[in-house]
C-alpha cells in the first residue's frame, strides 16, 4: 500500500474522532474576543501530533504600524495566534496551511433551528456557526497532518499549519504571522470554496462618502436642497465607474461573471424628520479590487471619480462630497493558471474524486491577499465548507466534503513537499 | 378719542408689562408633556382679565375615538386646555383667537448663544425657544384683549381666547376645544406669519414606504436586489407624482411658489453593513396637502402612485412596495380672499402700518385646518412672528410686531363683533 492508499484508509477509519473533533471546535464560539478557548483546543491537538508549536499574542508596534494593519481592536490578551510547524528533513518545498479560527456573530437566534453553538449533527452535516466558515476547513487541514503523521509518513520541505485570529476583521492574525517571518513556496487556505480551486481572490475595501444638501422646512422644500437627490447623483457616478472597471478587467476566469469587482452600496443613511429637507446623507460601501490590481490603483480609480464630481457639479463645487476609506481591508490575490501548486492540487483533486476541479476567482477576499502581497506566498484557496451558508443561520458543514479535502491536501503535501520516506 | 385711539395709546404706555409678559412665558419651557406651567401663566392673566375660564385636560373617547385625533401621546393630566370666554353683549359676530402653548425641542444646545429658556430681550428683540412660535402670538392676543377691556371697550360679539397644547405633534389640543363646542364666525391664529395674511394653509401628512430588495454578499451583488436602487425608482414616482400634483393646483396665491404642495422625502435609511446587498429601504416624507384639497384625495394619489408601481415593475409585482400613513397631520385650510374677516384684518392692517398688507397662503399646516374644516370657522392666520427662525436656535420674536400685531387684532375685534359701547 502506498503513501496516498495509507491516508485514504486512514482517513476513513477515523470518522467518527474526527467528526467530535470539529463539534468540539464548533461549540467554543470563537466570535471576536472570546478566540481563547477554541484556539486551546487547536493547540492541544497540535501537541498531541508532535507539531513544534509557537503560540502569542499579537499586537506588537511592528504590527500596529504596518501599511496593512486596518484593525480597531485595541487588545488582543488570552487570544493568541498560533502557527504550528512539521518540520522537513530537507531538500523539499514548504507550504504553509492557513485557517482561521474567528467566526461571525450568530445573527438573530430566532433564524436558528438549533443552538447556534450546538455543533449537532444531522444528515451527514455538522451544524453551527463557524462549521463552514472555516472550523470545518481547520478540521481538513489537522485531519491531513495527522494522516500522514499517523503514517509516518516523512516529508521533505516543512509544514507549518496556522491557526490566526481576526480574519473576518481584515487579517490583522495572518499578517501578524507574516511579519514574525512565516512565509513558505506556497500555501492553501480552506475557505468555504466548496471544493473549487481559487487561484484568484477578489480584494475589497470599505469607503464612507458623505453629501451635502441644504435643510429646509419639507413645505418649502425648495428653498433647501436635498441630500438624498444629491446622493443619487453620486449613486450614478459609483455605477458609471464599475461598468467602466469592470469592462477594463479581462481575465478567463471572469468570462462568465456578471460582475467581477463591484461596488456595493451597502448602506444609505439620511435625514431624521420627514418634514424636513436632510441636510447630509451618508453612504457606505465595499469596492472590489481585482486580483490583478493595486489596491492604490483602485483607491485612486474612486478618488478620481468623487474629485471629478467636485469640480464639475455646480453644487458640490459648493458642498464638497467627502470620500473617507475606512473599516476592514482584504487585498486581492492572484496566482498564475499553471501554477504548480495549482497542478499538485488540481492532479490530486481528480484521482481523489475522478473528476476535474472546478477552477473560478473568488468573489471576496481572504487571507490569502496577505499572504501573497506581503509574503511573498503563492496561494490556493480550497475548502470543504460552502459560501452559501456562512455568515447565515443553520450554518452546516458536510462530513464527507472534510474528509475528501483531508484527503486531497494530504496527498498534496506528499506531492509538494516530497516524500522523505516512511519511518 | 376714538376707542382705537385709545387702544393705540393704552399699547404704547403698556409696552414693559407686555415685554415681561411674554418673558415670563418663554422661561417655562412648555416643550410636549410640560405644558402645565406655562399654561398656568396664561390662565393667571385670563382671571386678572376677567374672562370665563374653560379649563380642561383633554383626552376623553369622544377625542381619541374622532377620526382626525393623530396622536400618540398617551396620557394628559397636568397640562390643562385653556378656553377663556369674553362674552359679548349680543348682536354681533363671534371670533375665536386661538394660540398654542407647546413649543418644539431646543435642538443643540452648543447653537444657542443663551440658555433656550432665558427670554432675554437684546436689540428690541425676545429671545427664547417659543418666542416666535408662538408665545409672541399668545401675548398678542392678550395685549389684545387687555387694550380692549382697559378702556372699557364692550363688544357685541363673544371673544373666545384659546390657549390649546398639542399642535405641534398635530392639533389634538384645538381638536379638543371643537369637540367641546367652540365654533364661532370666524378666527385668527396668529402663528408667524410675520404679519403676512394667510387664508390658506396648506396641510400635510406623513408617509412611510417600505420597499424590499434580495440580501446578498457584496462581491457578489448581482446575487442580489439593492433596496436602495428600488427605494430609488419609487423616489422618481413620486417626484413625478409631485409635478403633477402641482401643475393640477391653480391658484392665485401660489403662482410664484414654485412647489405650492411638495413631496418631500425627509428620511431614507437602507442597510447596515458596507459588504451586504441591502434587503429594505424605508422611506419617510410628508405630503403637501392643497387647501381646497380633502385629506381622502390627496391620499388616494399617493395610494394609486404605489399600486401602481406594484402592478407594472416587475419586481415590485413580486416584493411589494407598502406604504403606511402614520404620526401628526396637519389639515389644509382655505378662505376665500374676499371673506368679511379677510377685509376687516387687511383695512386695520392698512391703518396701523400705513400699507396693503401682503397675502400669501401658507406652506405648513396649523390648527386652523382643524377649525374651519371640523369647528366650521372661517380662519385667518396672521401673527408677528416669523418662520425663519422658528424651530431654529437663537428663535426670537421683535417686540414691535407684538405691539402692531395686538393693535391690528384689537381694532379687527371692534369692527368684526361690533362695539357694544364704552363703560
Amino acid at each position: 500500500m502506498d503513501s496516498k492508499e495509507k491516508i485514504k484508509k486512514w482517513l476513513s477509519e477515523n470518522t467518527n474522532t474526527g467528526v467530535k473533533f470539529l463539534q468540539r471546535l464548533v461549540q467554543e464560539p470563537s466570535k471576536r474576543g472570546q478566540e481563547g478557548k477554541a484556539q486551546a483546543i487547536v493547540v492541544e491537538k497540535c501537541r498531541e501530533l508532535g507539531l513544534s508549536i509557537d503560540l502569542w499574542e499579537i499586537g506588537d508596534d511592528k504590527l500596529k504600524s504596518h501599511a496593512n494593519f486596518h484593525c480597531d481592536r485595541t487588545h488582543f490578551e488570552g487570544n493568541p495566534n498560533l502557527a504550528a510547524v512539521k518540520p522537513g528533513k530537507g531538500g523539499g518545498k514548504s507550504i504553509i496551511l492557513n485557517s482561521h479560527i474567528d467566526v461571525v456573530p450568530e445573527g438573530n437566534l430566532k433564524d436558528w433551528h438549533d443552538d447556534p453553538f450546538s455543533g449537532i449533527v444531522k444528515d451527514g452535516r455538522v451544524y453551527g456557526r463557524g462549521s463552514t466558515d472555516m472550523k470545518g476547513g481547520t478540521a481538513s487541514l489537522l485531519l491531513a497532518l495527522e494522516s500522514l503523521i499517523a503514517n509516518g509518513i516523512d516529508l521533505k520541505g516543512d509544514v507549518i499549519f496556522q491557526s490566526v485570529i481576526e480574519e473576518e476583521s481584515g487579517g490583522a492574525g495572518t499578517l501578524a504571522t507574516v511579519l514574525r517571518g512565516y512565509k513558505a513556496d506556497g500555501a492553501i487556505i480552506p475557505e468555504p470554496t466548496n471544493m473549487k480551486l481559487f487561484p484568484l481572490q477578489q480584494g475589497s475595501m470599505w469607503f464612507r462618502i458623505t453629501v451635502k444638501g441644504k435643510s429646509a422646512h419639507g413645505g418649502t422644500r425648495y428653498e433647501g436642497v436635498s441630500a438624498i437627490e444629491q446622493a443619487m447623483k453620486v449613486i450614478a457616478e459609483l455605477q458609471r465607474l464599475e461598468k467602466a472597471r469592470n469592462i477594463r478587467l479581462n481575465h478567463p476566469l471572469y468570462k462568465n461573471i456578471p460582475i467581477p469587482i463591484p461596488i456595493n452600496i451597502g448602506k444609505f443613511s439620511s435625514g431624521d424628520w420627514p418634514s424636513s429637507v436632510p441636510d447630509v446623507a451618508v453612504i457606505e460601501g465595499r469596492m472590489g479590487i481585482a486580483p490583478i490590481e493595486k489596491v492604490k490603483e483602485a483607491e485612486q480609480d474612486l478618488e478620481e471619480c468623487i474629485s471629478r464630481l467636485n469640480s464639475e457639479d455646480p453644487w458640490f463645487v459648493a458642498k464638497t462630497v467627502e470620500l473617507q476609506w475606512f473599516g476592514a481591508r482584504w487585498l486581492p490575490g492572484s496566482l498564475e493558471l499553471e501554477h504548480p501548486l495549482m497542478e499538485a492540487l488540481s492532479k490530486n483533486y481528480t484521482s481523489v474524486l475522478g473528476d476535474n476541479p472546478i477552477i473560478e476567482a473568488s468573489p471576496w477576499g481572504t487571507d490569502g491577499g496577505l499572504l501573497s502581497n506581503i509574503g511573498d506566498t503563492p496561494v490556493v484557496v480550497f475548502g470543504p465548507g460552502t459560501t452559501a451558508v456562512a455568515h447565515d443561520a443553520n450554518e452546516y458543514i458536510e462530513i464527507s466534503k472534510i474528509f475528501k479535502s483531508a484527503e486531497i491536501i494530504a496527498c498534496t503535501l506528499i506531492d509538494w513537499c516530497g516524500e522523505a520516506g516512511v519511518k
